[in-house]
C-alpha cells in the first residue's frame, strides 16, 4: 500500500499535472553570468528549443556579473539570435544596471530589445517570488 | 524587544521549522550541466550524505547541457554509484531526451535505472512549483 | 486589448509588486562551492550592493563543497568584508559541517562571526521553502 502510494506519486510528478490547473505554466529565468560564450550560445539553444515546443512558455534571461558581452552590440556571439528573440512578446532579456555600471557599459550598445532592470539579483528574486522557475546557467 | 525577536527568528530559521508540519522536508532537484567529472562526483557525494542522513529525503538529480556523460554506460566515471543509488526508490536520475538527441545517445546506453524525461528544464521548474529545493551543481 | 494587457503585465512584472505588500521582500540565499577567488569577491560584490541599495535586505551565505576557504582565517582573499559583513544583523555566513569535517577544518578557523550549519543543502532548500530567493554563485 505504501508502495503504491509512493509509485503513484513518482509517475504523477514525472507528468507534472498541478492539482489545479492540469499543467505547470513554463515560466523560467534564466541567471546568466559567464563570459563563456559557450554558456552564451547554451542560453540560446535552450531558448530556441522551449519556444519552439511551447509557443505560450514565458522566458527571462537575466545578466550580471561577467555575462554583459552577450547583449552588447559589437561583443556579442549571438547578436543576431538575441535580437529575434527579443522580439518575441513571451521571451524577455534583462541586464542589470548595476552590472553595466561597474562595466562601464550604456543603454546604446546594448543590442536592440534588451532592457535593462535596476538591480538584477532582484529581479531573478521577484520572479521565483511570482512563481517562475529558476536555472542557473553554467557549462 | 526588537532585539530578541530578530534572534528568535535567527534561531528559528536555522531549526527550520515549518508552521505546519514542523519540519521542512528533504526534498531537492540537482541541475547538472557540466562535463566536469568532479562536478559528477560532487552529486555522487552529496546523494550518499543526503541519504545517509535522512532515509526519507527525497532526492531527483536531472542531466542536461554536457552532463550526460555522468549516466552513460562506457564513459561515466561514476557508474556504479549511479546504479547502486538508482534501486533507490527515493533517489531518480533523469535525464533530458533533447540533450540526448543532440549528444546522439540512446536510451540502451543510459546506466540501468536512469530514466528520461522530455525536457529537462521544464522537468526543473515543476519540481521547483510542486514545492522542492533547487540546487546547481557547479565546482 | 490583448496586447495592452501583455504591456501591462510586462511593466508589472518589471516593477515587482506583490499584491498584498506592494512590495517583494529582498531575502536571498546565496550558494557557493567554488574555490574559484574570484567567485569569493562576487559575493562580497553582491552583498555590499545589496546592503547599500536596502538596509533592510536579508542575505545569507551558505558555503560548501570546495568554497570554505572564503570563510577560513589565513586563506580567504575577502576575510576583512567576510568580517564586517558578518556583524550585519541581516547578514549572515553559514559553513556546512559536513564539508567543514571533509576538509578537516575546525570552528576555531573560520573568521569570527561565521556561522555553521549541520548540512548546507538542507539549509538552502529551508530558505527556498521559507520564499527566499535563491542565487547559485559562480563566475
Amino acid at each position: 500500500m505504501i508502495a503504491a502510494v509512493l509509485l503513484s506519486e513518482s509517475s504523477l510528478s514525472a507528468q507534472k499535472p498541478s492539482p489545479e490547473s492540469g499543467k505547470i505554466p513554463y515560466r523560467v529565468v534564466f541567471d546568466i553570468t559567464s563570459k563563456d560564450t559557450m554558456a552564451h550560445k547554451s542560453v540560446i539553444r535552450l531558448v530556441s528549443e522551449i519556444t519552439k515546443a511551447d509557443s505560450e512558455a514565458r522566458i527571462e534571461v537575466v545578466f550580471y556579473g561577467q555575462s554583459l558581452d552577450m547583449v552588447v552590440k559589437d561583443k556579442s556571439m549571438v547578436a543576431g539570435a538575441v535580437q529575434k528573440y527579443a522580439e518575441n512578446k513571451n521571451v524577455a532579456f534583462r541586464v542589470c544596471q548595476v552590472a553595466m555600471k561597474n562595466h562601464q557599459i550604456e543603454k546604446s550598445q546594448l543590442i536592440p530589445g534588451v532592457e535593462t532592470v535596476p538591480d538584477g539579483v532582484y529581479e531573478i528574486i521577484c520572479k521565483q517570488a511570482e512563481g517562475w522557475g529558476y536555472i542557473k546557467v553554467s557549462n
